[in-house]
Formats: C-alpha cells, sequence, structure tokens
C-alpha cells in the first residue's frame, strides 16, 4: 500500500504541464497553488516555458534540483503514461492526475490508458489520486493542488483564526460537488483539515484517504460523497474504524434512483451497487446521510462541537424569545423524530422567575424577548441545562446582529464549556457573518435551516446509541457445528442452480433456521394421500419446480386438505394446472406438508449485492411484501441485537405486538432465525446468489417460527 | 368590514408612544419609520417630549394638524382602549397595537382588554392589527411601521433594482418569523410587497390582509405562515380566490405536533385545529407546504418566476457541467416524485455535437466544463428545451462567481423569456450576491439547496395539475331528493347522542351510500333464527347499544353463520358475552344481517373538526385502519374528480387495482360512496359530529360496494 501521507504532505511539489495563462485550467492551479502559503517548493514543469509566475519551470521532472515527493500532472490524457513512468522513476511517491479522458470518456482508448496509471503507481507504489479528479486541498499545509474556483487565493484565510477546534475532512469523487463543501462549509466558520477529490479513483479511493484520515487521528468528522465502492471491503472496515473512534461519517449517496446511477456511470465510470445496500450498510455501521451540502455540514458541525457529549436520547428543550419560532422548531423536532416534553416543575419554577406574564415555560420556552434581553441566550439555555427531562437543547435565535451577541459571548462561551447535554443554535434570521464567527467560536453549531438543526440533534443521538450498541461485546452466536455445515456444503454443490423448498430444507434445517412443518415429496396421488396420513394433519400440496417459480399463480399449491381423497383429487388438479401453465417444466415431484398453524406472516431472505456480498432481507410477508414493500436489509453475519434493531426499523413493526385479539408474536424465534440464515449466508457468501423464505409464520410468543415456503438460487460462477 | 388600505396605505401616520430613545422598542420603530423614504407625514405623539428625532411630538392624537389614516399603537396594554378610543373619535381609520400583555398573558386581564380592542374597532369601523404584533411593511410605499431589525434603515435599498416583477407578500401573526423571511429573501433578491404580522388577531387576521393583497391585483405568490385561523369561511374562500387566480399561497403551519400546539396556544392564545384537517385544506386548495423559510422564499420565486408556464407534468431534464452534481440533482428530483427520463435520439444528437468524449446527453445532460465553458448555460439549456419528453429543466451550475454570468446575462435573458417551459437553477456552490442578482434579474430562481430546487419543480408541477382540475367546470353530484333529506332530518333529530348501525341505516339509504345488506332487528334467539330464515343466507349478528362501541371486542358480534341452528345458538353467546363484558350497556336489540360478498376492506368516515367542520375520511378498512393509518381527509362536500383525486394519496391506493389473483375493485361505487356521505356530512354540517363506516367492503369492478358496519355520532349542542 502507497503512502498517503506523500500525497498530502509533500516536502515539495512538481506541476506537470504549469502554465502561466490564467484562462486554462493549467494556469488555474499553477496561480492557487501559489497563492497560498505552502511551505514547500512549487516546481513548474513544461517544455514550452522557462519560466512561470516568476518560478524557474523545468523541461522534465528528472531535471528538479531535488525529488518533489508529489506530482500534479495535468496534460492531455495519452501523455499521461509517460509522464507517470517517469515521475516513478525519478522518486516520485505521489501524483495527482487532473487531466480528463480517461475511463469516464466514451470508447476503450480512455480505460486502456486508465489501466496503464494503475500499473505504473502499483509498479513505484505511488498513491496516485484521478485520474479526471479536480485535486485536493490540505488545509493545514495550505496546499492546494486543484483547479476548483473555491480554492482561488483570496484574503479570506483558509481555516478559521481561533483556537485548534475538530476539523472536518471532505472526500469525493466529483471536484465540483467536493469543493463546494469548503464553499459552504466556509461561510458557516468550519475548520477543515482536507478536501480530496478522487475522480476516476484508478488507485485511491476516498475511503483509503478515510482510513488515512482517521489513523492521523487529527480529523473529528468526514463528509464523504459516494459515487461508487469499488472496494466495499475497504468501506465496511473505514466505516466500523470511524465508529469506533467515534468519528461520524457525513455521507451522501449519488445514485439512489436510476437516473443518479445513470449519471455515475458517465461520469466516473462507476459501476453503482444499489441504494438499498448503502442504506443498509450506512443503518449497520451509523455513517449519517444528509441529502443537501448545508445539511451534511450542520450534522457535521454538531457532532464536532459536542463530541463526547452526545444527547443520551432523544428529548428536547427548545428555548426562544419568539414563541412562533419555538412553535416552529418544535413541529421540526417532532417531525424528525425528538420529544419535547413538558419541562419538571422545578426548572419551571427557575424559569419562571425570570419571564414576564406573557412567557411561558412549559416546552418551548418562550422566555419572550424582554426576559432574554435581561438575562441573555445563555442565561435563558443555563436556566434549562439541568432539567432532569431532557437530553439537550435547542436555542431559537436572531444572529442578525452581531452586536447583541458580542456581549453575550464570554457567557456563552463558558457555557459552552461546561454543559453536559448539548446545546444546537438555530437562528431565524439570517446571520451576519460576524455573529457566525462568534457563535461558532464559542463553540455552538449554528443552522440556518430550521430542519437540519433539528435533524442534527436526532442524528446525534441515533449516532451516540447505535455506538453504544456497537461497542458492547458481541454475544456469541452458536455456529452450526462443522458436519451439519459440511453437510449442507455437499448438497450445495450437488445442487442445479435453483433449489426447491424440498432441496432447500436439508440447508435450512443445517442450520436450524425455525421448524420446518413435516413434509415428503411424492409423485402420484396415491403417495401423496398416503403421505397425508403419515401426517395426521391437515395438509399443503405444493409443485416443486426448478421452473415454477410463482406456484400459487401456476395453480402449484392447495391448502388445507383435510382428507386422503381431498388429498388425491387435489393431487391430480395441481398436476394438471401445472402443466397447462408450464407445460415443459421439470417436475421434481409435489410436497405433500403440514399445514402450520396460524400466525404473523412476513419474510425473511437473502440478497446478494453484486458490491457489498449477500445481505439479510426481513419484511412484512405473502401479499404484503409486494403491496407495502416494506423490507429492511444488514449485511451478514448478524448479531442477535443488530437483528433486533432491524425489525424495529419495518412501517409495520408493531404487528409483532399483542394487539386486541391477536396475541404478541415469538420475536425471539424470529430474531434467532434472523442470526441463523445471516450466518447460512455469510458461509456461502460465494454460492448463494438468493434466499427467499416467504413466508416464515410468526407463532404466539413462545411457539416459534415455520417457514412454510423456500427458495434458493446459487451464484452463478 | 374596515378597509385595510387605510391600513397598508395612509396618507400619514401617527406614532403613539413615540420615543427616540434607541435601546428601547418605542425608539426604534421611530427610527426605523423615519429612515425609510415614506412620503406621508408621521407625527409622534407622547406626553414626555415635545419633539422627537427632529419631528415635533404632539401630546395627543387630537393635537395633529391632520387626521392621519394609521395610529402605531405602543404604550402600556393598560392604556391601549382608551388610547384607541380616541383614534377612533379623531376619525383613524386603521391602527396597528404593538403593545403586548392581552389574550397571550396570563390571567384575564390581558384578555379583557383585547375584547376592548375588538370592540372599539368595530365601533369605528376600523381596521386593527395586533395586539402583540411586531407591524408590518408595505416596501412599495418604503412605510415600516415596526420595530423588527430587518427593515432597520440601511444602505440597500429595500426592494431590488429591477424592472418590476412578480413581487411576494408574506403574512404571519408571528413577528420574529415573519420579518425574517423578508431577511431570508433580501439576500435572494426577492422583491416583497407587504410584510405584515399580525399578533393575536384581535380583528384583522392573516387571511383578511392576503384577501386585500389578491383583489389589490399586484401580489404574485402569498407567503403564510398559519398559527391558528379563527375564521376558517375566510381562509377557504381565500384559498378559493387565490387557486382562480393562480397566486399560490406557500404556507407553514405552527402546531403540527402537540409541542407547537403548546407554543401557539402560549403564544398567541390560538385555538390550533387538528394539523390532519389544515393538511385536507391544503391539499383540497393547492396550498403548498413548505417547513423551511428557505424553501418557501425557493417555492415563491420558482412559482413567480414561472407562472403561466408551469410545468404540464413531472418529467424535468438536468443539464451541468458536473457530473457528480447532475446526478445527486437526480437523485433529489427523485425523491422529490420527478422522473428523469432519457432524451429523445434528435435531442441527444443536437447536443452531442458540442459535447467532448466524456461527456454525455442521455440525462442527466453533463456537459463538462468545456462544453459549459464554449456554449455557456444558456446555450446548453436551449439545446435541451424542446425536447419532446419533458416539461422542463434544472441547471445545476456554479454561480461563485458573477464574471462568469455576467457574460452570460444578456443570452440568459432572453432564454428565460422565450422558454415555454420552466427552467430552475440549483448552485452547488454559494453563489456571490452579485451572481444572484444577475440570475435572479434574468428571470431566474435560484436555489442553494437541492433539496429545495427538486421540490419546487415538484410543486410547480402538483400546483398546475390541481388548478386545471379545480377550474374545470364543477360536475352536478345529484343531491338526495328533498323528501329523503327531511326524513333523514327528523330520523336524526328524534335520535339520541349514538346511532347505532340499524338506527344509522335510515340516512345513508337516504343519501344513497353504497349497498346496504339485507338486515332484520330481534330481540330474542326465535327472531333472529326466523330472521336468518327469511334473509336466506349466511348471516352476522351483531349487537346494537349505544354503550358499545367496539362490538368484535365484547364479543358482541358473529359472522358467518349458515343454519337456523347456528344462528339462535349465537345469539345466546353473544347476549351472554355483551352482559358479562358491559353490564349496563342499554341493548337495542341484535341485528341479523346477511354477509356481504367479500372485497377489499375500506373505512369511510365523518369527522368533524373543530375549526373546518366536518371533513371526509377515506382509508385502509378494517384493522389496517389503526395499524396503518393510512387515511386522507378532505373538506365537504366533494366533487368525483376530488374524490378520485383522494383515493390517489393513500399509500395502498394499489389495493384497488387488479393484482395477481385479486380483481381490480369498483373505485367508480367508492367514489360515489364518499361524494353522497360528503353531501350528507355538508348538509349536516352542525348536527353530526362522527359518521364511521368501518368496514365498507369494496366489491369488483361494477359489483359496488357494502356498508357492513355503520355508527353515527351527534354533535353535541
Amino acid at each position: 500500500m502507497p503512502d498517503i501521507h506523500d500525497l498530502l504532505w509533500p516536502r515539495h511539489v512538481a506541476l506537470i504541464g504549469a502554465s502561466a495563462d490564467l484562462e486554462s485550467l493549467r494556469g488555474r492551479i499553477m496561480h492557487t497553488m501559489a497563492g497560498h502559503p505552502y511551505q514547500g517548493q512549487i516546481y513548474p514543469v513544461t517544455r514550452s516555458h522557462s519560466e512561470v509566475m516568476g518560478r524557474k519551470a523545468y523541461a522534465s521532472i528528472q531535471d528538479l534540483p531535488e525529488v518533489p515527493q508529489l506530482a500534479v500532472l495535468i496534460i492531455p490524457a495519452q501523455y499521461i503514461p509517460q509522464e507517470l513512468e517517469r515521475c516513478g522513476g525519478a522518486g516520485v511517491k505521489a501524483a495527482v492526475v487532473l487531466s480528463s479522458g480517461f475511463a469516464e470518456a466514451s470508447g476503450t482508448d480512455g480505460s486502456l490508458l486508465q489501466a496503464d496509471i494503475r500499473r505504473i503507481a502499483k509498479r513505484y507504489d505511488m498513491a496516485v489520486i484521478g485520474p479526471n479528479a479536480e485535486g485536493f486541498a490540505n488545509i493545514a499545509a495550505a496546499l492546494c493542488p486543484t483547479f476548483s474556483p473555491a480554492l482561488e487565493p483570496s484574503e479570506r484565510p483558509l481555516s478559521p483564526t481561533r483556537p485548534a477546534r475538530g476539523q472536518v475532512t471532505v472526500l469525493a469523487q466529483s471536484g465540483g460537488i467536493g469543493f463546494s463543501f469548503f464553499d459552504h462549509g466556509r461561510a458557516k466558520e468550519v475548520a477543515f483539515r482536507y478536501i480530496v477529490t478522487t475522480g476516476n479513483e484508478a488507485c485511491l479511493e476516498t475511503m483509503d484517504i478515510a482510513e488515512y484520515a482517521l489513523d492521523e487521528g487529527k480529523t473529528e468528522a468526514l463528509i464523504v460523497l459516494l459515487e461508487d465502492v469499488k472496494n466495499p471491503h475497504t468501506l465496511r472496515r473505514v466505516a466500523e474504524k470511524a465508529l469506533r473512534a467515534g468519528v461520524p461519517i457525513i455521507t451522501a449517496k449519488i445514485g439512489r434512483s436510476e437516473a443518479g446511477v445513470r449519471a455515475a456511470a458517465s461520469h466516473t465510470a462507476a459501476l453503482a451497487g444499489s441504494y438499498e445496500a448503502y442504506r443498509a450498510m450506512f443503518d449497520h455501521y451509523g455513517l449519517i446521510e444528509g441529502h443537501d451540502i448545508d445539511v451534511m455540514i450542520d450534522l457535521a458541525n454538531a457532532m464536532i462541537a459536542w463530541r463526547g457529549r452526545l444527547p443520551a436520547g432523544r428529548r428536547v428543550a427548545i428555548c426562544t424569545a419568539s414563541g412562533g419560532g419555538g412553535g416552529w422548531m418544535a413541529d421540526a423536532c417532532t417531525a424528525a423524530g425528538l420529544e419535547v416534553p413538558i419541562l419538571d416543575a422545578d426548572t419551571r419554577a427557575r424559569i419562571d422567575r425570570h419571564l414576564p406574564a406573557y412567557g411561558t415555560s412549559q416546552n418551548p420556552v418562550d422566555a419572550t424577548a424582554q426576559a432574554v434581553h435581561k438575562i441573555g441566550y445563555a442565561g435563558l439555555a443555563r436556566l434549562v441545562m439541568d432539567a432532569p427531562g431532557i437530553d439537550g437543547q435547542i436555542v431559537v435565535i436572531t444572529a442578525r446582529s452581531a452586536k447583541n451577541l458580542e456581549r453575550q459571548q464570554t457567557e456563552l462561551a463558558r457555557l459552552a464549556g461546561e454543559a453536559t447535554k448539548p446545546i444546537l443554535l438555530w437562528s431565524y434570521t439570517l446571520p451576519a457573518p460576524q455573529s457566525t464567527k462568534i457563535l461558532t467560536d464559542a463553540g455552538y453549531p449554528l443552522s440556518t435551516d430550521i430542519r437540519n438543526c433539528a435533524r442534527a440533534f436526532a442524528a446525534m443521538a441515533d449516532y451516540r446509541a447505535l455506538r453504544t450498541a456497537f461497542l458492547k461485546p458481541i454475544e456469541v452466536v452458536s455456529a452450526p457445528p462443522m458436519p451439519a455445515r459440511a453437510a449442507a456444503r455437499a448438497r450445495l454443490a450437488e445442487a442445479d442452480g435453483v433449489l426447491c423448498e424440498w432441496e432447500a430444507r436439508p440447508l435450512l434445517a443445517a442450520y436450524g433456521i425455525g421448524t420446518l412443518p413435516a413434509a415428503r415429496l411424492v409423485d402420484t396421488a396415491a403417495a401423496a394421500a398416503e403421505a397425508a396420513v403419515a401426517i395426521n394433519a391437515p395438509v399443503a400440496l405444493k409443485i416443486q419446480s426448478p421452473e415454477i417459480l410463482h406456484k400459487t399463480e401456476a395453480g402449484g399449491v392447495r391448502l388445507n386438505l383435510a382428507s386422503p381423497e381431498q388429498v388425491g383429487a387435489a393431487y391430480a388438479a395441481l398436476i394438471a394446472a401445472a402443466q397447462a401453465q408450464a407445460p415443459s417444466a421439470r417436475v421434481r415431484g409435489v410436497l405433500v406438508q403440514a399445514m402450520a398453524p396460524p400466525g404473523l406472516e412476513m419474510i425473511l431472505g437473502i440478497k446478494r449485492d453484486a458490491t457489498f456480498g449477500p445481505l439479510l432481507l426481513v419484511g412484512l410477508g405473502g401479499v404484503n411484501v409486494e403491496r407495502f414493500k416494506d423490507v429492511v436489509l444488514a449485511p451478514v453475519p448478524l448479531a442477535a441485537d443488530a437483528a433486533r434493531g432491524l425489525l424495529q426499523r419495518l412501517k409495520g413493526a408493531s404487528l409483532l405486538k399483542a394487539y386486541r385479539g391477536s396475541p404478541a408474536r415469538d420475536v425471539d424465534a424470529l430474531v434467532d432465525a434472523m442470526v441463523r440464515l445471516a450466518a447460512l449466508a455469510h458461509d456461502f457468501a460465494d454460492e448463494i446468489a438468493e434466499i427467499d423464505l416467504n413466508p416464515v409464520i410468526v407463532h404466539a410468543e413462545g411457539a416459534g417460527l415455520s417457514v412454510v415456503d423456500a427458495l434458493l438460487v446459487k451464484q452463478q460462477a
């Protein structure tokens, strides 16, 4: 693995393709790099000029007076391989390839050139980003090898001038979007560490840079825009590392929609995994999704400001001098899934002493402009801070005038230092730049969007809860005994592409997944009747054919048959219907199976995602699967706690609880089946494409779960 | 009705309670009013000074050299009535009461004072806003009787300096929030007409001002923050008037949540109706909800810019030089319910001529920075404009640098003038103020939030569709014949508070609501058996008692009884169970009713909202009502088209369509029942509190709908 330190912290840099023409990207990047106080040398390399913007230029990387760690290349695509080769030969350890015309271009030439880059980088163990990238900015080093207009030199410093505080690293394939976070964030007084845009990712991926930033330990929040993930294992490893370190990853996935995938495919030659699979990863590893630039920045700001003091729950107090603003915020909080409880009597009494008759302390606390004028926002928040029934506060302010806030700055900073529960700010007026600075320096995250502020509080609470659960010692999941696994493996190996229920049952049995109702495979009406007698209960008949996947629609299922005569007649009718519907289907026989007791129909399944491999699926079963699409996914293997958490995310989660006539369902049995099915999928990650247990019938508490249909599709080699 | 023109357009104004102390609200309002180029006289009225800020002050309104049309009062609450009385006596036609301490304060004194204001205003036919208001701003007249910091005099003009374009009027009870729209909107180059904050609304409500603005015809979009609506009839009239005029009302309701209601109640003494009822009104009259200041401004901007040219559908093209930005926007559009279809071959060929190999024309159109540099955003959008398969475009831009946009200004303005389909802009970088001005002057709405931009497009399409349907000639709903209505009225009058199914059926029959299965009321087992024989079909038995509302839970329902013996036995068991469960319930008898054929169980109902009166409810029925809460509401009466639209808003709308084994449902019968039930509710708006038809069974197409349970609760006088 190449050393990313050489990429981000080079002592010296060469710019290959440098130009003085400010109308060209080559000139703009030179201008940008030279315009910031980077301490190393910047060597222009070009054959056309002997000097670029006052610096001596060199015809080749080999002519430089010393070997730079980093080369930035902005020359036509076809010359990139030979130049990169020359860099490698000269001992350059890292490169940024800005040029376009690689895998993102139509035709195959570009892809071949991109493969060359990968090969050369590998040979010389170089840390390479690009091609088709917009470069990066190392804010701490004032190194900005990028032509992004957001980094053009200006009077404004790259970083806020305040005591070192949590820094944000931004990672994106897209340069335009990546640097837009810097642009928006700067206005919000965000301290950035790195902004790295990786383009086509021939070599390094965003997640590689993320891992470097985590290992370095100076980044307190990561903003990562995902287009495609080429190494899902890196994503999982990095996500887990970040979660352990308590460094939140704020993310957005481009390609959630079909049209978005289309854009990603043409844009950076990305092979996007399904969004549902990403969602499963995000939910499992606590990545926080934001669907706009500002909300992602607000999320990062809040998480950094209150790192180590995230809310222990979802109960929020709202303080304000604007009754309308407080009420609106209460609505926004409720919409974000927060609670806004009435404050306890002691706290209210403490507040009431300061309020005029037309204020209220219940929550939202409308202190009125009069009281806030007297005690300040900090004074108000301090009165509420220790209320026992809340997990944090949102203070609704007007940050239009900095003068007013200047007076309160010391007290606000003291409160931010002492508070044990987070305090977020929403300004309903547009903050003056100086107001943003005062409040950020004092230690507060400031939102101007009411939804973003409420969302940030909710995300903080969710993140803390998920991280706490994640860091708990993992319970031991009883793996099936080796012989059972070996038997399952043998059976899977000998089976064809599609395993019907009869063929899939032994695998399920080996892993102890649910109860499998008594059953026999038969191939005559007489044998069916005989089987029914032996089973000694009402039975179902089900055709078993790898070509008839929708058995019910094909007339291949008969339910609730009580007498041998009924069974015999049903057998004949079923075979006739199936032959009429699917004359060429290979029929393995008919399954005669005991009817399971009634219960809640659910679906359990495994879907193999192209990017992330097998994912466990659980949801409402039967017809409801397609009607309500109420299913959730998680990566495998899966701990019982995670399985339980997954169930809570179903919209129909309440169906598992007791309700009027119907009993509470056996959630333990369902969780057990989920964990075991996930273990099966994990053990055969490369062999199984899909498992459908639909429905499984979840019985009343203590009565277990019956698997009454099953289908397994093998992965094509 | 007083004349609001006197309030908003006074020739002269008196400020009662004027002061020169800039630390006080009294001083700030004087400073603000005097600091803008209002053409009329501003007369300070105060007993403490002979001069305020260089203007001669008067001890009383009666001492002024001329009668002002408007008095602005900022004196302690207890002096307001006498002063208002004095104003009325002097011939003042309008007043703004800024003082606090009225109905919003604890205790009853404030409420009495507020009643005084109402009485005096009525006596003198004065147009009064407040008390507890923050005043208003008439931007066109530069009249700003408010102490809002957002209106403090500054070098920045109140209104953008461009040719007269669509103006926005903002209405809110809350002053802080109301004026924050001006603050945010000014940065977005919005041209405002009025900002009016109404506080406690002792006299005039936001909707009264809205009506004035609509009648005046100079407002092209209304932003209305609703806390409570005291006159729902005004809301409905204004909403309809606005929809007819094509002036969108962008709204947010404070008090969507319990905590929000709490805030509203304490803040402005509001009695908030239920949010579900507001939602029903919004959906019915095309009010557009936004849940943040900026999104509401973006919605208003988009609607104004493309007034008369709103998108005919939801198909959007996305043009960009940033592949990542285009993909992200495609996701945002899809999330907002828009379609992003691949463009037609002709359009693509036209575009492709301008693109390098690494661009794409499919949609999103990623033209690359290179092509956009050459042909400009306008050139790109023009290539896409006439594509047959789209209803408008979103152009993803970077507005960071104004220089680049300045060059394109003429071409952009020409395109905005000529385009027949709307073009919205999203800048992923923060726009320079000059960029915002250039683009707004050219005629484009510019968003900086990707979600807001996509939402604005979707809202435009929805608004056009809803308005088109609304303006269609209304189909005649056959009212039930007068005798039937009279019979229904008589029956309702003689009934007790709660009507069981047996008592409610004649009312439903009178209005022809669905099919009522054959039934008889009996009071012995023998009579029950006899009724079953007469009905000659499997029957249900249902206890009829106004005290047993949940019959099933009380053991008061038996289904699918085939033989007279079964019926007799079931009768006895049912009576025993009911007596055990509810020993004191008055039992009217047992209903023996033919079982209805199977079908989709739905609920139809009427709920009387405290604010808006009767609302029709429709949703998934049976147990699903409480489990999935998939219900929607609409005001009554209801046209068939609106009823049909209502059904489409159900999450489970697809259940009405054919699906695998199950047939398409009789939507026509369902719509007919909805229209008739709404007519019944409308006719008896003051007499009926609630009707529950749960379930109604919707049969296959052409087979109608059976009402198999009914409950009617009369409104308490």
